[in-house]
Formats: structure tokens, sequence, C-alpha cells
């Protein structure tokens, strides 16, 4: 990675310039993603308001994606799980989802994995977070799964719903058991179960409709 | 239930007494529960600092896991939740416990109880719910569970791991298909999950060591 340019605007306009300039883009984000939520915010969107060139915005974050990354503080690039999800064979989805999610929660990063997770409990159905979520993170999975019969919307919820409920019983209430087990024995027991609400028999699913 | 008795007290002390009585009582068990945890915390020691009988107590809220549910304003009565789970054959505890513990979220009562939640990821493992949670509602069905060579601690945790998860996405984040699901078809997809972390296999589990 090459250092950000560090010579400062002589005033504000559209132009490169330094911390302040990543600062602006990242206020400017911010707002936006807050108040349109992740999918409709455009990168020109944001360049708009910051006052900046859109290539500008490219240049410091990289994509939409590594965007909100950055102003969420997310600990680690989506991509980086999201490419193993691609990488993954279909029948061992489950547990790669599970060792690589929970993963960046025991690492270093975890401390601002956990208050992501916290803002995503505060905020409900209107925290970014959940866009983000919904449609990146989940968007991404449901495609690998999906079929003629069924969208695979509720398989991915579930998933979700239970990898969720470990980092919450893992990282934030901290029951013991959960809390110490090695990684490899919490994937052990609860990737089955992700791997069977992605691909195995969870009772009658919805009907396939549209992407969202 | 009888109303409780409504003759104000003359002037505070060791007596009985009405709206006054009952709320100087919640208030000392909330500073106890918080200050203690529900295990360490006795109605003797409420009443104490309450400057009432422990008969008054009892009289008014019932046992202490009355009493607790009353000053976190639990929505219902813990022992309806446990009274079916004793009532359950091992092999029907999974959509038993899924289907009795999302009735209450899914329930009118359901508001205080998506407050509860918030508050038990807020407090972390420091919230007197997850006390709560811990001594009384798992040890109830760990005991039903526990084997010579197995403790059923970790089965409970990733039990409860699930079924958080579940509330969360259902109630809090609300991820679509999830939230709408009508409840029996939830408990089909997610009931053999909690099955099997009950009484299935989940890999490798701790040595039974002591109930806590």
């Amino acid at each position: 990675m090459s250092a950000a340019p560090d010579h400062r605007p002589a005033r504000p306009g559209r132009r490169p310039g330094g911390p302040d300039t990543r600062a602006t883009i990242l206020h400017a984000a911010g707002q936006l993603f807050a108040k349109n939520g992740f999918d409709k915010t455009s990168i020109r969107a944001v360049a708009a308001d910051a006052g900046v060139d859109p290539a500008l915005i490219h240049h410091y974050f990289g994509t939409k994606q590594q965007l909100f990354a950055a102003v969420v503080e997310l600990p680690v690039d989506p991509e980086v799980v999201l490419g193993r999800v691609d990488a993954t064979p279909l029948d061992q989805l489950g547990e790669t989802l599970v060792g690589a999610v929970i993963a960046v929660w025991d690492s270093p990063a975890g401390t601002g994995a956990v208050a992501l997770f916290r803002s995503l409990v505060a905020g409900g159905d209107t925290s970014p977070a959940r866009d983000f979520l919904l449609s990146v993170i989940f968007e991404r999975i449901r495609r690998r799964i999906a079929t003629d019969t069924d969208d695979g919307r509720l398989r991915v919820a579930l998933a979700a719903s239970q990898i969720m409920g470990v980092i919450m019983s893992r990282k934030i209430v901290k029951l013991d058991p959960v809390t110490d087990l090695p990684l490899d024995r919490l994937v052990a027991a609860v990737g089955p179960t992700v791997q069977r609400y992605l691909t195995g028999d969870i009772g009658e699913v919805p009907a396939a409709g549209g992407t969202e």
C-alpha cells in the first residue's frame, strides 16, 4: 500500500489533499450511509458532498465496500471473508463461514468487531451495518446457494442467526464453555448447523422471488 | 391472585404497606441483583435493605425468581417456560424450547423482551439477566441432559447461542424471511439444531466437572 499524498490543500475545493480530505470524505460517507443505507449511497454522491473528485475516493479507499469498511471501522476487509466463501465448495460452506467469521472476532481486531456488533443490536433494522450485511455479505452467499425453486434468502438469514448467536455467546454475554472453546471445536459443533441451513433440509422454504 | 393490601403505612418501618413498600422492595432488589448477581442475592438481604419482613416479599412477589422477573420486568413468569421444559421428553426438547421462547418474544409482551435482550448485549458478562440465565434457566435444562461423562454446560450454551441468534434476527436486526416466518416453520427449521446441541453429536465435549 502506498501512503496517501500528504500535501494539504491551500483551501477547500475539488482537489486532492491530505488527512483533512480523507476525514472529509469519511464524514460525508458516514452521513450518507446512515441516511440512505449502503445500497443507495453512491461514490459519486459522497464525492459531491465532500467536494472532491470521485477518483480521489477510489484512490484513497478503493471500492464502495472498502469505503464503508473504513467508515464503520470494520476490522478486516470483507473481501477476505467473501473471497474465501467464493472459493469454497458448496458442501463445506458451513464450516468455512463459521471459521472465517469467528476468527475475525477472536483476532486482535475483535474489539472493533464487538463494538460493531453492539451497534447492530442498538440500531436494529436502521443500522447501516445491517444494510451492508444484507446487500453485500448475504447477497454474495445467497447467489451461491440459490436454485430455481429456492431463492436462498431464508437459508442465509438462518445461517446468519446462528453465527450472530455464537458471536453473542462467545464475545458479548461470555458463556464460559463457548467463550473458551478452541476455534476448531467450535467449528466442529456449529459448522454442521450452518451447513444444514445453507444446503440441507430446513422444511418448507418460501417460493423463490426477487433477489431482495 | 389476590390484590396486595393498599392501606399505606403511617410511617416507614418494618411493616406491610402499599405501593410505596412494593417500590421500595423492587428498588432494593434491583440494587442487590445488579451488585451481587442473582445467585448471591437472598430474599433475606433484600428484606434487610428494604426494611421489611422477608415474608412480605414472598407475599408480594413469590419466589426469588419471581422477584427477579418483576425487577427486570420479565414479560412472563419463567416458570411457564421451565415447567414446559421439565414436562417435555428429552428428544423433543429442541422444538419445545425454540417454540416456547420465541412465542414470548412474538407475544404482546415482546416489547419488554426486546428491551431485556438489548440490556443483555449492553451489559455483556456483567448483566444481572445473564446471571439469572445461567443460574436458573440454563441450570434447569442442564440437569435434564447431563450424563456421567458430559456435564451438559457446552450443550446448553450452544442451544442458547442459537436461540439468542434467532431472537436477534427475528426481532432486532429484522432479517425479512426470519422476521415474517410463521412460528411453526421457524420451529421446524431451528428446532433440530437445538435438539442436536442438547442431545446429539457435537464433537468432543469437555469432561464433566462441577455444575458451574
